[in-house]
């Protein structure tokens, strides 16, 4: 039997009971690593700790006893399965997992948010089928549905859309089109629309790609700030009107985590960055001639004024409001700053 | 503290540790029974049964008492609560949770599927604020992300509709709009669309109330049949094209339950309707003359031939496919039957 198991939001007890029961009768257990990370204290997206991939994913360099602890399973049995691992070596993953044979075991792959909240691990159950392997999904929280959070009714989104890091050369904007979708519909009120933002944990150094070396760069986590400058460019480029650097937007950090945080405020607020990245600038500004500062650096400097973006760590998701119910107003309200 | 647990797709070990947690620290503990059900034994929509709201919310006359030993807590723990009881007596429910008072108890209440999902619970939450007590939400698994168990991407959803019992008088079709807006995009792929499909748990008899009596109807719960015969006539009347008889949709049954159905087929196969439905239509046509079956339901005989739609008992839920990558098809094909 292969169960294919839902970690939730990340903390080792929003398993489910189900899941940890699988994971308990598993010869053997991997958790995927590519597609999300557990919350916890990573790196932020302007570190440059070199943070090892395991600390990166499970939130700490113990994070993987953590898990083992947490789920009462010997120490060491949880393994690591990158996206190669899991699509080119899916026949190690199934080893013995054919039903009814003598040598059957059970083996679980753990998945960050809901198992199969994206088709990625659609392959995994073909081969697994093809085989008469038996499969078990046992679902769990995700963003999809976690967002509800924020107040803002889940059955009111449109197509959720992806952003990735913008490069000097590579900006990608197909999220445009979509987001265009969501708010500009005909007779109809806007929907919202969940950003899923960028996460780059095993990316390697094309610089150093180019001298030969694979090193990898440290790992990135795109947050509020980025993604709402990214929008605003993309905007100022296409100009169809989206949306605007008026646009009532819904940052959220670490959902379902203790400290998860919740912010309001407009494209434009979120543009002007976080308390950090304004400090920086403002020493920045001071150790260079004033003349140097271009307007709009000047311009951020002096509006920074407004905290509907201190979310404090990853993970990051952005919500652009669509048409807002009268309750779902009320609920924003809860997140909404004032300005210091 | 008020917890707000959720269930995630209802049998008692979906529950995650950390709701559990909640649970076992609550001195007072409701399930919600108004927007969701526990899945198990619950009548269909074509029997009669007088069940009670606590078998038809719980899935057996002992459903209660199962989750109180699930958890183990003591017998008749949990308390149902229904719409009137949330919304009316919040107070009662909030009773001694404010933060730090001398005599602070911690209050949890259960919701099938994901707590914050719809926007239902805000307003507890928004109570429960300004008492001051502090709130904290567990999440879990709902049908907006585990629908992702039939292969089709979750980000590729447009908006989810509803769709309630028509009746000689009644037919409300917005979710026609929705449907062809996500069907029919400009310069894009057409997305999917989840249908959520009417829950009739305690409604009251209107002929009943019309001779001053309050006698609640037998439960009711859609299925893709009948989803699929009200979809096709408001086509029909509408006549946009937002989709057709041979669209193709997935019929989704007990999601995350050990006995999931799912079955794909054109909205015509579903609207055949089930084996029982055609035996049962088949039974009449044998004890009535044969002139007295219209053309409909002679066709319907017929055709009846396709499994699509062999789900079983409730809760049912009805795609209907977008534009299907390669992935997504690939996946679908594994529900597909052949016609018998």
């Amino acid at each position: 039997m292969l169960f294919l198991v839902g970690l939730g939001l990340g903390a080792p007890d929003d398993i489910t009971l189900k899941g940890l029961k699988a994971v308990q009768s598993s010869a053997r257990v991997y958790l995927e690593s590519y597609t999300a990370i557990l919350p916890g204290h990573v790196a932020d997206e302007s570190s440059s700790s070199s943070s090892s991939v395991e600390s990166v994913v499970t939130g700490s360099p113990s994070g993987l006893q953590a898990l083992c602890d947490a789920y009462s399973i010997p120490a060491n049995s949880i393994k690591l399965a990158d996206r190669e691992f899991v699509e080119q070596r899916s026949d190690e993953i199934l080893e013995n997992t054919e039903d009814g044979s003598d040598d059957e075991v059970n083996v679980t792959l753990l998945v960050v948010g809901d198992p199969l909240c994206a088709t990625t691990h659609v392959d995994l159950m073909l081969r697994a089928s093809e085989r008469g392997t038996k499969v078990s999904v046992v679902h769990n929280a995700s963003i999809v549905n976690a967002v509800g959070t924020c107040g803002l009714s889940v059955y009111r989104y449109g197509e959720a859309v992806s952003i990735v890091f913008f490069t000097d050369t590579w900006q990608p904007d197909s999220f445009y089109d979509k987001i265009l979708a969501n708010r500009q519909r005909h007779n109809s009120d806007a929907l919202h629309t969940l950003c899923l933002l960028d996460i780059q944990v095993k990316e390697y150094d094309p610089v150093a790609m180019s001298r030969g070396e694979f090193r990898r760069n440290p790992p990135r986590f795109m947050d509020v700030h980025r993604a709402a400058r990214q929008l605003l460019a993309v905007e100022k480029k296409r100009g169809q009107n989206a949306y605007g650097a008026d646009t009532l937007a819904v940052g959220l950090a670490r959902v379902g985590a203790n400290d998860q945080a919740v912010a309001v405020g407009t494209l434009e607020e979120f543009a002007r960055g976080s308390a950090q990245e304004r400090a920086a600038a403002a020493a920045r500004a001071a150790s260079e001639e004033d003349d140097d500062l271009d307007e709009e650096e000047r311009e951020r400097l002096e509006l920074g004024r407004f905290d509907a973006g201190e979310l404090g760590p990853p993970l990051h998701s952005l919500v652009l409001c669509g048409t807002l119910t009268d309750v779902e107003q009320q609920a924003l309200e809860r997140w909404r700053r004032v300005a210091v």
